[in-house]
């Protein structure tokens, strides 16, 4: 999770969640056009930001946004979570303009030593990675394998250095076509935890419009595409006190439910240090990380079976 | 984390704050006692169950409860640290009547697979672990040395089988003395993460009054003493939910505000699914672990130096 | 590997290794039965030890031996890797009496620590484990599942306790019906090494016939059925110092080849201490141990479809 | 291992051996110069290559190449062990001109997956990480902090890129002053194995002088100077088979010694894909990484003490 700021009651990385608060404050704005639809219990959103103005009411960089919502991904479901797996290859390969000759770099954010924040460094962990083989294998199998590398930097924690300079050091080096980011999100809602997916064509900009200005990792730092991709797993603390306040005024007493200013004010330090998150979060790591990893697999080696690529996964 | 319920929002594991709610809701009740000191910043507490009335009302076996407070034990300050350390070594020390002639096992609980929960095995990973060596080491120090034994067995959903079967399954085998448990815990308060340590001597008695029958760890299953350290790493997003409505209504409207039980009802069920842990949970777990097992060590093995120790940790 | 021995040359695990050893020093003996067929690149022997006098000889106790080869193992080739799978699977369903209505116990053995001695951990990592979730999941699946519990309880060093003594423990408690051991194993000759895979009926006995008198993980010690599987991953640097010496008299001058003894006593210290893996031992530990893991579950959950099957896994 | 080609009997990454050989072979070469002292069991062998000529013979790049060799280090000392690990802060300290009042990058080469191969990645997690932190820390402290950065990147089989390039492009962007580089070396001689530091001011030069073009880390290739640290943890199968042999026949028949080619030659396929470690790899790897981050600590971190350190590493 890069550059979490859990200091706002409202904090979350979704641009869907952004867009609805926007919109519940302020109503419609130009510049930020969405749409919706639902399949099987599956609901799809896209949201796309075309202006700056829209950007900067939003706090998400002009660009798209794909969200997959689906409640039931939390529970084992093999059938459901292929579904959901080819649904996600094949945004990407649309997004990212896959499949793609030249290299493609993925790149596992977040720490692998926090499991709610492990996310990056997992599906790293499953991918083909296939840039430094793809002439020492068959012929036949090599004429159809697309050079895909991958790497899990670390946090600033553990390196020292802030995660964008290491990633764009490594991006002037081999060059690749296309980034592919993959990253533990916080959302507003606990509902969204491990059931939400959001894939975006802006890379990603911590923190933005918090008025920071640490280093992001998009088409403008690093000089190619960046597509991230993202599954929240943390909620702040402060986010859940809302909820519940404004939850219990709503049902008992509508007239005198505070305004989220007092709320805000109101929310002692301690809860504001607090992450919430799923009580099963290895699980639920583990399930959604093997699906985002077979997903980019599907999508960055079209030509290769799933047979054939069981060869080559960890 | 044996047994976690979440469904209760005031579900904690610590007796400190068991007899807190049950004074405030029935006052003081006989069988219950407890005694407070404050020294440089660190509250220790103790509580005293001498009732089975008393047991029943509070939720927990009959014994002794310790339990150390220090709301700066979250930042790194070494000198607190080893202060700390010392106070818990003691404390085993007297509570368990170390140093033993006859074998100790420690057993690690928990899932080293969910960061939160992995104390137990962390702690355990950091033991001086001797019961294997003794009459293999130089004469000089061997003499010096008492047996340990250690194992983290896993948790249900990894291995299939009830933890406290296997434990009590290995100390028929090996008959140790004396049993000590390593459990990261729930608390009611969010303060409390990582600050606070629990030594009870009534070993562990999984979700204790609320109707299951899981096995305990305890003397009666074991068949020896057994002493449980735990320290809190979790709240249950219910406790959160209801502290800040409390807090609310207490500030703003205290004639209004709202009982627990109507508090409760409205909880929505996707809120009972959370937990709320501190947002640098894997920096917390691993010096409160380094800590933990220092306390053992120092409390297992006092003849043995530091420096000497240092030769065996990993 | 449970006590491996380094101290002599001919360390080796593998029945049908011992058997050929005896065999070239005295001839056929006894009580001791093999067979052997090949069927695409896959040899399968089988040793019998019969006779307590053939178990003295060749060192390991009387029961069968499944010893399956196939030198390709080594590459990365699914349908061979798919193969091999399904012929341990029927296998093991043969000498266990697969499936089991009762409970089934399967232990890792070995140090999940060092690459090569975490064979029996990591496969127990991908087992489906499904003794405590038969009556939670739906009555069409849980009809059709078997139970089975697993434990990679760790190695002496770490837990200061004999593995034999936890398993034994373990067992006394759950009272399974079968106990299946998977270990690291050392081979006498280092082509076997991750091409090789043994099953006994017979359970392990550790350093069997070299005069000690740890405790092993049999009917005997367990009081029910042991099947053991494993696979060599080490060959003793005194192995390779000797094929060396003999190989080079082989061929260069036949009549001055030294005898084993010769060549033993001439062996230095220092190769006594050190063991021999294949270069790539994380890739080969990693390929092999998924191999054993989908056999042990296609034979302990043969109603289960291979589809059904992964949504267990991890 | 960064380039581990095991393809011949004499592979090592030692310096020191690499002298001996040439100097066994052909006598005295001009440039290469050597100087040795003993003192307590440790034996500091000071090798430098100051020509071309004696660089292509010995197959190093010029340079100084610093040796501490200690038999005892296998077995845990402590007082040794402080002894050793301040014998190399000092060296590094020299060889490196430490502290630096601008970025050092540690770089932990070598592959985690695999216990001989996990030095460099071990000692990086045990650093004293700092370059983020001087300005967040407290005065007192941070004024006498030097900056650190450090780095595991993984190998070429698991990111699908080199190293080297993954490592230049992170310098390119965060320009430090200095590289120091941690990686498990391959000795020519089993006696070695993790008893042997070396630590060169040359940076790593990959399977030199073997006719392959792997990029190094080096001055060259970085821009900045840059000091390797090794540690032997593996030996070539076909070391031991040529130690062997050769050994044989010192002993029982000078006169028919075989030549090193002879031998060669005749060496199976089998045995070139094998590597030789110490039976007690994880308890050696843990040992020695341990000691020299320790050292790495003090030569960076002077005017912190040992107390002050403990507060910062994991």
């Amino acid at each position: 999770m890069m550059a979490m700021h859990w200091s706002n009651w409202d904090r979350t990385d979704l641009a869907v969640e952004r867009a609805a608060i926007v919109r519940e404050r302020t109503g419609e704005i130009p510049g930020l056009e969405s749409s919706q639809e639902q399949i099987n219990g599956i609901t799809i959103t896209r949201v796309q930001v075309t202006h700056a103005y829209a950007a900067s009411r939003v706090g998400k960089p002009p660009g798209r946004y794909f969200t997959l919502e689906c409640p039931e991904l939390k529970y084992r479901n093999r059938t459901l979570l292929k579904n959901v797996a080819q649904i996600i290859a094949e945004e990407l390969t649309a997004l990212a303009g896959l499949p793609r000759q030249n290299d493609i770099l993925v790149v596992g954010l977040g720490n692998w030593q926090a499991t709610p924040d492990a996310l990056g460094p997992r599906v790293v962990s499953q991918l083909m990675v296939t840039r430094h083989i793809r002439e020492y294998i068959s012929q036949d199998l090599g004429g159809r394998l697309y050079p895909v590398a991958a790497i899990s930097p670390g946090v600033l924690g553990i390196t020292g250095m802030e995660t964008a300079d290491i990633v764009r050091g490594i991006v002037q080096q081999i060059k690749p076509e296309l980034v592919i980011t993959v990253d533990a999100l916080a959302a507003r809602s606990p509902s969204r935890l491990f059931s939400t997916i959001q894939i975006a064509d802006t890379g990603i900009q911590p923190g933005s419009g918090v008025g920071n200005n640490r280093p992001g990792l998009n088409t403008e730092s690093l000089g190619v595409p960046v597509i991230a991709i993202g599954v929240p797993t943390v909620v702040s603390g402060a986010s859940i006190a809302v909820d519940v306040l404004q939850d219990y005024f709503s049902r008992f007493n509508p007239h005198a439910r505070p305004t989220i200013d007092s709320v805000h004010d109101f929310l002692s330090q301690d809860l504001l240090e607090l992450m919430v998150t799923h009580k099963d979060v290895d699980m639920q790591i583990m399930e959604i990380s093997k699906l985002l990893a077979s997903a980019i697999n599907k999508a960055t080696q079209p030509a290769i079976t799933e047979e054939e690529m069981l060869d080559y996964l960890q």
